[in-house]
């Protein structure tokens, strides 16, 4: 069991890794029944005949899924997983029943909040694998994360160097 | 009943819009349940102590119902809705049971595929609305989208001017 970690406990370069999700062709029909009704989410013959040559999960069922694995993770971010967004997103390879999802995410940068002192950002990037290079692509994501209450809130403007947490770094 | 578009049929400029859908609480937490178990996308009490101040729905569920909007849309590429990319994606403000939710889009660009003479692709922009503010942003989303099969393969290579289709350009 992870438990949850502050603002000051990320460092840049740490990596953070998920279980695994498999993906059922069920579930992928189903999914696309409600939100992406179109003939290659839901029925094999119709999908052998498109573009993606095979039944493929919506991107947003993709999507969906991973955000399973980033809240099961060892992520942990205190407040929660809070996406503030995207810097690219896009889907690579289609994601086939079968498939096993699992994801990395490696710290790319630690900034506190610039309008709320109690809060930061975490930058990450996903650290690509087999599994991940199915999935989605994105350059970076970014999460809100809690500043711990106990620590100084005036913290020093070079906080986010490279390599640098506030456990590490001379205040 | 709007009929599938060619890659020609698409000039920069054109908006095409979609129906309205109503979010509702049961499934934002049934939706976050599977795929986003978090208290403030689950419980009203937990979600008024959270950063959303009451119950919000997952991202992803706003994305996906975004998408259900296109796919039930006035875009209708011919081959379907496939995206193959955002260049930047969030949430800036959340989305609330009793909300509707409705799109706008906004052809950016058209041009044809480098590597694939049949097919092409259309950026559009999401028009903002008092609906769109609410739900996600982006700065613009591709999508692949058939040619013309009786149309000329050698394309102008002006093609994608601003506010030019095949249509409208002398070949």
């Amino acid at each position: 069991m992870v438990t949850a970690r502050y603002l000051e406990d990320y460092a840049v370069g740490q990596i953070f890794g998920s279980g695994r999700l498999r993906v059922e062709a069920q579930r992928i029909k189903s999914f696309a029944a409600e939100f992406d009704p179109q003939p290659f989410h839901l029925d094999e013959t119709l999908a052998g005949d498109s573009i993606f040559r095979g039944l493929a999960a919506s991107g947003w069922h993709t999507a969906a899924m991973t955000m399973r694995l980033l809240v099961d993770g060892d992520l942990k971010p205190a407040g929660g997983i809070i996406g503030t967004g995207f810097d690219e997103f896009g889907w690579p390879h289609p994601v086939r029943p079968g498939d096993e999802l699992h994801i990395e995410s490696e710290v790319l940068d630690v900034r506190p909040s610039r309008s709320r002192p109690d809060q930061g950002l975490i930058r990450c990037g996903r650290r690509p694998s087999t599994s991940t290079r199915r999935s989605f692509k994105s350059r970076s994501v970014t999460f809100s994360c809690r500043a711990n209450p106990a620590s100084n809130s005036l913290r020093p403007r070079w906080f986010n160097r490279p390599g640098c947490s506030s456990q590490r770094c001379e205040f």
